[in-house]
């Protein structure tokens, strides 16, 4: 099923409430980016398969903001946060909030590496609150979400 | 010179990248509230004294952001970022970057806690992305700028 032979690799830190997520893409990392802030080419990749992703706002610029939701046959899960920055090409730094655990808001920072070639590294680091509320999102499943995700995009890169 | 016999509370967490800010108001949690979200009102005690503060924008809704610039005759130092969430008299969720190092960014998280008897606890956290970032900004003198600020809006709120 997937095109992709990359491996996503999850990193928790054992010193900091941090996770970091490095994927490298065959694509250039122009593609990669835009892919990231054109909200038709979001929804096509962005989380697990086998949920549709309905958009409310998605304003991915300096000082933006989004809201999203992802609907299957047990339920809809809305997601929404807002943009701190945005640099073409560069970096992509936001809020993250399940609207579920309004409480809980993550800050999620995403580094566009150029490989050349045509390739691309994707660099993300999120940040909790504690260690406690970093460790209940990756026992979430938030790996699967991850992987499935990016696989779409490979999917959508190469398309 | 100050109006205030409030204390602030500076923690620095050992086992996480954090500050935790904690002062009492003796003003109605509304007007606290009040006072971080209206432009007026927040030029007047935002930041040390002996500074002028310009407002590019301060839009205090979940999903908006700010950018202001504070300005004395040594120089001029430009502040921005975004709104997370906005919940009014209870929450406000920001990021916060100052604009000479724009790669680092902390998530502040402002709780306005309602003491009854018309008065007020205001208890912030700060996240950063690490311990080095943290203890750099308390090296910065954070804590002056914090305490002047704070003693400022007890005289805004006396007024």
């Amino acid at each position: 099923m997937s095109t992709t032979t990359r491996e996503t690799t999850i990193t928790a830190d054992p010193a900091a409430p941090t996770v970091r997520i490095t994927r490298e893409f065959d694509a250039p990392v122009a593609n990669v980016f835009r892919a990231h802030v054109e909200p038709d080419l979001v929804k096509r990749w962005l989380g697990p398969r086998g949920l549709t992703m309905e958009i409310d706002r998605f304003d991915v610029v300096t000082g933006g903001s989004y809201r999203y939701t992802h609907r299957d046959d047990d339920g809809a899960y809305t997601f929404y946060g807002s943009f701190h920055e945005v640099r073409t090409d560069e970096r992509i730094v936001q809020t993250f909030t399940f609207e579920g655990f309004p409480d809980s808001v993550t800050l999620e920072t995403m580094t566009f590496v150029d490989l050349g070639d045509g390739r691309t590294r994707l660099e993300g680091l999120s940040l909790f609150e504690s260690t406690d509320a970093r460790d209940a999102m990756i026992a979430s499943g938030m790996e699967i979400g991850v992987n499935e995700g990016y696989e779409k995009l490979d999917e959508l890169l190469a398309g």
